[in-house]
């Protein structure tokens, strides 16, 4: 980790008191409103991560975003709700002038080594190709922050949309721009960086924003740390729209065919 | 909702304070350590839905198993953590002797009329057969709360196991026994009523435990109300296994191919 990397300068936190920490937006990350989600979920987990009493690694990240995160300092508390022999169990919420704008619940514990199979198969591995991102408010900076080599799925040119397609699929190769080594704080960035999927089903600009993201982290800390730098492959989809809400699903990918993480998450949309 | 019914005497709750309530396990829900982990999502949902201050219907909820709930009494304290125009976010805390033993995120809210779509297919619409539940400790009552008619991927029977699947998908007809019209607490207990997808896998028994469990409702309450008592359909199945850990992520599917819920969940395995 190296603060002079925008996601470490994005997700720092200084320890004002006990699981209470203060941190501040980065321009670098800036979404249409508030920053990129996948940043503030991050934050949220460095605060657990960071806390003294924090035993064993991240297995699973809930992140409710209960309102808009606006430029500039922000507080985040993390309090340990319970520590079993083999996992800890985090809640956390970050506010803005008294006002609460995300919680999160976060499961930290020990991994053993066990059987292990995976049951869905990977993305196909073609190599991918760079889209531009088009249509979207000169504000949206966080893409800039990620190199996205897509496969399948690309940004749509909303100015010159295409038949609208009968799925919402993504797939792409992607990394931190520049480069960083992966780890957990990384990957539960990745698995929000997937744009939301009505934009591809619609080819058309929709207000819509994430109410609650949930990651499993499947990789642990060496297979991460194993990955180094390489792009992971992500994949995304939509399953049900409907009634002002949508839900969509992602699987992030590494060497081999390891499946590192899996994320699904509710976005509320408007048309 | 009736009190005669079990389901709806295993989640009542006293409001004891202002959002503060107390419960108590029920013997026709109980699981091989504790109550099905279903009815502790659904009484940790209604807790918030009890609550004077509640808007809306459920949207999200995510339950965290932070440790064993044991037979007898118990507290929830639920907590609306910020109310915006369309949607409101909640935290939830189970209680026993003091200890924490489950937490909960629930986001509830208003839906309103927009563009639909489904992009996964329901499964074959099959006639199910009656499984019994075989090699499960007698403690285990909770799946006598169910009619389940399985279509594919029957509870094993570990005296006399198949050759293990390659796959983990169930796909069953279930509903409340004795029948019970269907609302967001009822679907958010059928939600986790798939057995441990690791049962299927390795046709033999593996202690395992839900670590956490998101549920996304796709349906209004008027959608669920006009299944009225009929069978659902679900479908369950696991991404990854390894290190002690498996995800299962479930579809419940109503009449017509209306998609209701979706669920995922994290748990924990032992071999």
């Amino acid at each position: 980790m190296s603060a002079d990397h925008p996601f470490d300068a994005a997700i720092a936190l200084s320890a004002v008191g006990e699981g209470v920490f203060d941190g501040a937006t980065h321009a670098g990350y800036a979404n249409m409103v508030g920053p990129f989600g996948g940043i503030t979920a991050s934050t949220l987990l460095h605060a657990a991560w960071l806390h003294p009493q924090r035993l064993g690694e991240p297995l699973a990240l809930t992140v409710n975003f209960a309102g808009p995160v606006v430029e500039g300092p922000f507080r985040v508390t993390a309090r340990a709700l319970r520590t079993n022999r083999s996992t800890q169990h985090w809640h956390i919420e970050l506010e803005q002038g008294g006002e609460l704008a995300a919680s999160a619940s976060a499961v930290f514990g020990q991994r053993r080594d066990t059987w292990s199979a995976t049951e869905i198969a990977p993305p196909l591995h073609g190599p991918g190709e760079q889209v531009p991102v088009k249509g979207l408010s000169p504000r949206v900076v966080w893409p800039q922050r990620y190199e996205m080599q897509f496969v399948k799925g690309g940004w749509p040119d909303f100015a010159n949309p295409q038949d609208a397609p009968a799925d919402s699929d993504s797939e792409l190769w992607i990394r931190d721009s520049p480069p960083r080594p992966l780890d957990a704080l990384a990957l539960a960035a990745i698995c929000d960086a997937f744009y939301p999927r009505i934009f591809r089903r619609r080819q058309r600009f929709t207000p819509a924003g994430t109410v609650t993201l949930s990651t499993y982290f499947h990789a642990d800390a060496a297979l991460l740390a194993a990955q180094g730098t390489r792009a992971v492959l992500g994949r995304a989809r939509a399953q049900h729209f409907g009634g002002g809400y949508f839900d969509q699903t992602a699987e992030i990918w590494g060497d081999g065919g390891r499946l590192l993480a899996v994320s699904h998450q509710l976005v509320y949309f408007k048309d």
